[in-house]
């Protein structure tokens, strides 16, 4: 029998999906990018669905309710954001013990509702279950988009600029900060969480938000992006995606890569590189982009961007340039939810 | 705090979807039917979403992986189905242990590959997850329908037939079998399930199809069913939900509900009431449906269609009507995922 750990989720995913071939005319993509895309007469639909697994993408001990509802609905919208779409509907699928009150799903819910009404979505559906141990959340997000208005990861150009939205590693960096309370909880529940001063990375890890106004922004600059993703995995994972869809390397430039004060403050607390928590902490939400090459006067004075890099030939590979311009291989070894043993180390989504 | 049993799972969405306003225009139908209803151009897409959690809805002991995902497929093909839609494209959500190997997943994979080939579904994308317990399948399924083709719960009149199709009670007949042999297995491993003559039964229960084709045929054969639903909780709860989406009472006659000979059998075997196995056992995927009762000559000629009662005013209530015509309250007595204490005893979805 195979491990599933030895091919990793995306390994896993191009298994059990080879082969596949539509039938309908209207399946224009399926597997393989952030949301599958439908024709739908002149206009295109998007769908995008997720999972958030209980011990495995949340912590209930730190994690709010609402927050986690708001969190499903968000880390969905976000796909379709990245698919250069509008969010227009959402289902959400509830697994939940019967630990649970009332109350507490009323909650879950009230952050479903307030990401729909924050992000003008309509809750149109789902399902609600017992689960025999956990919390499971299901959501699927529609959304629609023109077909030029639609971004794929396949699209970079050699030579093309790498861009990034925000700012990167801080979601991971308030994960640790969660984590390290719960342990001083745990070996003293006396001890009152120390969260003051972090509340910018704890905001980016508890209330994500997703980049949904970015596409049409670009668009009203003048820039079309040739390829778009959504930084749930971390920038290395997400980078290296574009590069195999589009058959591409890149090189990115580690002082380029946009990391908060408030992320390098809470790194150095622990002892770790603020590129690390960059590179593979995932859970940003930020949409990483490549543009032509000549859009570079208009994205330079594009507030909020940062260009980190640009894309070469697939046989130059793909590297992370340090500050001296020496080279490192860019690897994903951001969380990889099938690689996980212990659920207690390190959630993402 | 509230229990949630208190609630059941339709007291518990109302709760959480009161108030819910669509924004867009496009969104047709949400929350309250088999499938959501959203406008694209002259046509409607539908989607519906249902999660089988592993211990709730499965029993892994017993329930093949392939029919497995066959089944998660076919439960949701089966609520488009309901709304009179022809189902188009999946999506699959999988949250699992390590402890299952590729090769489990890949039979998973294959039965819900199986059913998009026999139904002619694309599959277009999904999420794959770790799972800290137990093995949790969400499906979405999307589908399309022309405006006077989609059938909601809510549009029976007054003195509407009402109709199933095929036999009810046989899926939760095959799972009594299938929960006694496992009884069995436990207390002595040496046995064999004695599983020989349960075919027909054993195959509602792990195999269980959904009726895509009876809309398109009823069309053909001139009737036009004024609300319509899919059985998967029971002949009486699929009735409450007509009755009350549509603002009538029901009469059914206990004699006219459609019972399979092996069902019966295995209900003698066990000292249940077939009737029961019908009316709560749910699982049967059979759709439910009102016509008007001028359609009565062309609805008798139909193959396998059931005649078993009428819709009344709601002050009359809804009754079941016995074979001396005495006259019982109709209940949803139906498994209930939300009261559910006991994982072993009575699954359902």
């Amino acid at each position: 029998m195979t491990d599933i750990g030895s091919l990793g989720e995306f390994g896993l995913i191009d298994r059990l999906t080879a082969g596949l071939q539509p039938l309908h005319p209207e399946t224009h993509k399926s597997i393989g990018d952030d949301a599958a895309v439908i024709r739908q007469g002149d206009e295109f639909l998007l769908i995008s669905k997720d999972l958030l697994v209980e011990g495995v993408h949340f912590d209930l001990s730190y994690y709010p309710l609402q927050h986690l509802g708001y969190k499903a609905a968000v880390v969905n919208i976000s796909d379709i954001a990245a698919m250069g779409g509008t969010p227009l509907q959402l289902l959400v699928g509830i697994a939940i013990s019967s630990r649970f009150s009332l109350e507490a799903i009323e909650e879950i819910y009230a952050g479903i509702r307030k990401a729909c009404q924050v992000y003008g979505l309509d809750l149109i559906g789902g399902d609600t279950t017992a689960s025999k141990s956990g919390l499971l959340l299901s959501v699927t997000v529609t959304g629609k988009a023109k077909e030029n208005e639609i971004r794929y990861r396949s699209g970079a150009q050699k030579g093309d600029l790498l861009c990034v939205s925000g700012d990167l590693g801080a979601a991971y960096a308030g994960l640790l900060i969660l984590e390290r309370e719960k342990s001083v909880f745990k070996s003293d529940p006396q001890m009152q969480p120390a969260l003051d001063g972090y509340e910018y990375i704890l905001e980016r890890q508890l209330k994500p938000e997703a980049r949904t106004q970015l596409p049409q922004l670009l668009n009203e600059a003048g820039i079309t992006p040739t390829a778009m993703i959504d930084i749930s995995d971390g920038l290395a994972s997400e980078a290296i995606h574009i590069c195999r869809a589009s058959g591409l390397g890149c090189s990115i430039y580690a002082a380029r890569i946009p990391i908060d004060p408030a992320t390098m403050l809470a790194a150095a607390e622990f002892n770790i590189e603020p590129l690390t928590a960059a590179l593979h902490g995932g859970e940003d939400y930020e949409l990483l982009f490549t543009i032509p090459l000549q859009d570079f006067d208009k994205i330079s004075k594009f507030e909020g961007i940062h260009i980190i890099g640009h894309m070469t030939d697939a046989d130059e590979g793909m590297f992370l340039i340090g500050s001296e311009g020496e080279t490192a291989p860019l690897m994903a070894q951001g969380w990889d939810a099938l690689l996980r043993r212990d659920p207690e180390t390190r959630p993402s989504s």
